[in-house]
């Protein structure tokens, strides 16, 4: 019989395909006395030389799909089977103690382990920990006869199944083969669900029992927009969902007509759909998914791809690509959000209790002023050429925001003495996620050219729900009056004072929300490339006025359960 | 030169006493090899007797002041250090290995530490290991010839100099010798400036360098109104704050009259004044401070002072007794407010990121519904006994506040089908304390009877920092016109559905806010008992249209800078 798996629908799409469990093998086993070493040193030399071949394969399929840079890796893995000193410790132990293979080789490596961590001042020798871990666990799994997952090595189309999938996973697949994915957890805002947004893979997470569930090679009909699963499907199910699939192609198809076309709702009003970025490299993903505009480049990726603080010269270049990348059209720059779950290896932070209530964004950036200033500069160098815009992080009073924007005319005005080619026309804005920040948006939208609410963390401040604690995801709800309340008001604050206000959270591509911010007469909205078609294609069909009239109702409501069935009234 | 120290004024009062430092001397030593082992044995001998001496007066002094439950630890540690067997392997060691008594004495206690310590099934033997840690302490410092603190031995006026104080701290402490003390860290809301407010003791915390700057026996001049510490002081300066302390006691006794007064402004709006208490015992300080109601009664002692959960009946007793003791005047007790920053050991709780935004209060008893009715009749058995109101700590939606009362609403059925008497016109109200729900006040007033105002937490979340995280402490402001307007949004809510609101957090007791506040409208105001008075003296001299006035102008202001000097010029 089909099972029938529910989840959180993390990114759109249908794909029916075998399973692939990407879920690590009990690699556990019993130390044994043995008699005959030589046969136990045979066992040893082929699980090496099976790990070599497959590491080999490994490396090749890496190299050719992800560049040589990501399959150094591979390399060092094959370097360190071939080292005779590490073997031959291992034989030895064999042969000494009379132990079987499994038994020597972990005590052998653990020492290896263990000599190379203790090495805290040199970080190249601990990084060779980490790789002896990994080797150690390849050979380990050709002893006990069980297959460690290979994502590199996938070559048929598969449903990826994995308890989560790490930044380090989603590096290795192929989407060329890996249809889809499910998860044990998660949310829509998780790491695992926004890769699959951005990689365009239908993906559900947050299933619970998906390893449980599955089995290799299991058949599984992935239904991405509704969050479902079904685990060995019936021959109709199959014929349902491919169906379902070339239905949804056909409305991709019908989206992708829309790449040129303005945003622009039934009766005629126009807003802006923007690309949130992270790196340069995202720009050429924006342009092709339509976007009129760059309304959040992440700055962190200078920060975190890097062993020190990047210099002026390299933000310079990064930023420079990206405003020349996007022609003309405005690239908005939020300055340095690291700190709460995001770490520094070389920037010392505290250990914090309530790190997302804590020390990060603008709060460092106007404690440690250098850094701070380094960025403006190459902001400012920046913004002679293209359109580039600045907001700033986390601000919570006026007074945040009127000094970080006195730093930032200061670094202008020495780079203008100097002679250095800057912008006129630089807007300076700032996030919108701080609850008391919104409550005084009519304040602060005296200072700020613009506003962007960043909904991910504005709603998990406004509820007090960590947005990643599982036990407290309920109250993570977007369409809450309470939020409404705050959007609304942000809005309307930036209106008065002749400014705009647009949205790069999730909750700007989100399509029970779109409506509504049609209506609370957001003016930007900024989201996952791969999303901005489909909204582009939604706010074509409403019809401003009445989504006022459905937004007046909404912010009056009592519970996000009321909210969504009057936005489905509205728009059905 | 008189040295000036600037901190955090914490507890009302002016005093000038000798520095006693309540700092942990160094206690490392020199390992030696020695010749003479008699000689070292008595060493050792005349550090045991001495420790024993000393043990022996706090162990009297800790009767007389905390009674004999309190002082039983010092028993414990007078039985290691009369057991024979850890004192005969200690002279051992000096005369086997030849070594100095500290090294034996090291050497030999840690054996006993770890071997205590390693009973993991076994909390008694496990608590032994922390007694024999205390010994060992007492004994190394005679042999090194320097000073523990002993705050039970104090037996003349002192400030004391710490660079926190705990809990265990702060009960060890005679209010009759100890006049005041300064710390390093903390700020008002910590637990040393709570403390300091409920023993009534001036107070100066987050000095950040008391510790460094003063020494023993050094004279402080401590003013713990305006947050200033001088230390060896000028006799024109000692005259000066002897002055001060005058009329500081003159103005107490002012205060005292009042006790029995109405809390009345001087054009004649009637508001209430209630106490803060966390365990039943402390009805005694809010009758004796003139209370009106207990506008806060936390639940969790019952919770934390236990090695399970509390049963019904012991839960009964004590609300029972809390509203007997206050004759008639309203108790409002808040239910269940574990997590965040408080655990239980008996309930087992998940590791969060940020426990802040976690699951806690309500969450966890709409999650554990079974610990959650057990309180709910508790209270509803007690309520027959005096004028009891319930209150729900964190609700976040209106959903929640539904689901918490209907749940009441079941058990109050159930004991009523039971016959069992119980209060008909109990008030079900909610905290205030998380934006999302201060956001829809006007929603939530429909069900709620009344909002209590929980400042501690709605300035951290709408502010989106951490109260206990010094790095983001200058976020917490609460004057900042975006707390004011959720204050005014909750406080009109309530009022428009002719309900009442409280303000239970450090705001209520604040001389800068209590002007805000009475303009806002706000109908209760709990605190610590001792600051009852003196908030009733201020607001018998406002006139309550003035302060309306101040009020409007406060919410329309940019900055908390901007607020203070308003309440200034309008209370001048």
């Amino acid at each position: 019989m089909t099972k029938t798996l529910k989840g959180i629908a993390a990114s759109d799409g249908i794909a029916v395909a075998k399973a692939y469990m990407l879920v690590q093998p009990d690699l556990s086993f019993e130390e044994k006395n043995i008699s005959d070493a030589d046969a136990e040193i045979k066992r040893l030399h082929d699980a090496v030389d099976a790990s070599k071949k497959e590491l080999e394969i490994i490396k090749q399929k890496a190299t050719e799909n992800l560049g040589a840079d990501e399959a150094e890796v591979f390399e060092a893995h094959l370097t360190i089977l071939s080292d005779p000193e590490m073997l031959g410790q291992i034989e030895d132990k064999i042969k000494n103690d009379k132990v079987n293979a499994e038994a020597a080789l972990k005590a052998v490596t653990d020492m290896f382990i263990q000599m190379f961590e203790a090495m805290t001042d040199n970080a190249y020798m601990q990084e060779r920990a980490g790789d002896v871990r990994d080797v150690t666990k390849r050979v380990m799994s050709h002893l006990l006869g069980v297959t460690l997952p290979n994502p590199a090595l996938i070559d048929e189309e598969v449903v990826i199944v994995a308890h989560d999938l790490t930044p380090s996973d989603t590096a290795q697949l192929d989407r060329k083969y890996v249809k889809g994915f499910i998860t044990d957890i998660g949310g829509r805002t998780s790491h695992s669900a926004i890769m699959s947004r951005t990689l365009e893979i239908p993906a559900v997470v947050g299933s619970e029992t998906a390893t449980q569930d599955i089995e290799a090679d299991d058949i599984v009909a992935l239904n991405g927009i509704d969050g479902v699963a079904l685990v060995n499907p019936t021959d109709a199910e199959v014929a349902d969902y491919q169906q379902k699939a070339k239905d949804y192609a056909a409305q991709k198809a019908e989206w992708e007509k829309l790449k040129n076309a303005q945003s622009v709702t039934a009766d005629g009003k126009e807003v802006l759909i923007g690309a949130n970025i992270g790196t340069p490299k995202d720009v050429e993903g924006a342009n092709d998914n339509g976007a009129e505009a760059v309304g959040l480049f992440r700055s962190e990726f200078l920060y975190m791809d890097s062993s020190e603080l990047p210099t002026e010269d390299e933000q310079f270049e990064a930023y420079k690509q990206a405003v020349e990348g996007m022609h003309g059209k405005q690239v908005v720059v939020r300055t340095m959000d690291i700190g709460g779950d995001k770490h520094l290896p070389y920037l010392e932070l505290p250990e914090e209790q309530n790190p997302f209530l804590g020390y990060r964004a603008i709060r460092i950036s106007l404690d440690q002023q250098e850094i701070f200033r380094t960025q403006l500069r190459a902001l400012l160098r920046a913004s002679h050429y293209g359109k580039l815009a600045i907001m700033f992080p986390m601000i919570a009073t006026v007074q945040e925001f009127k000094d970080a924007k006195a730093i930032f005319e200061e670094e202008k005005a020495k780079l203008v003495a100097d002679g250095v080619p800057v912008a006129d026309d630089i807007e300076v804005g700032m996030m919108m996620e701080i609850p008391a920040a919104a409550m005084i948006a009519d304040k602060l939208a005296k200072y700020a050219d613009f506003f962007s609410i960043g909904t991910n963390d504005l709603i998990q401040y406004s509820m007090a729900a960590d947005r990643g604690n599982e036990r407290v995801s309920y109250l993570y709800q977007p369409y809450n009056p309470s939020i409404l309340r705050l959007v609304k008001h942000i809005i309307e604050s930036s209106h008065k004072e002749g400014k705009w206000t647009g949205m790069c959270g999730e909750m700007a591509g989100d399509q029970i929300a779109v409506p509504l911010l049609v209506g609370l007469g957001l003016d930007e909205f900024s989201m996952s490339a791969t999303s901005i078609l489909k909204t582009r294609s939604l706010i074509k069909k409403l019809d401003s006025t009445k989504m006022s009239e459905l937004a007046a109702k909404a912010v009056d409501c009592e519970t996000t359960d009321e909210v969504v069935a009057l936005v489905k009234d509205y728009t059905k």
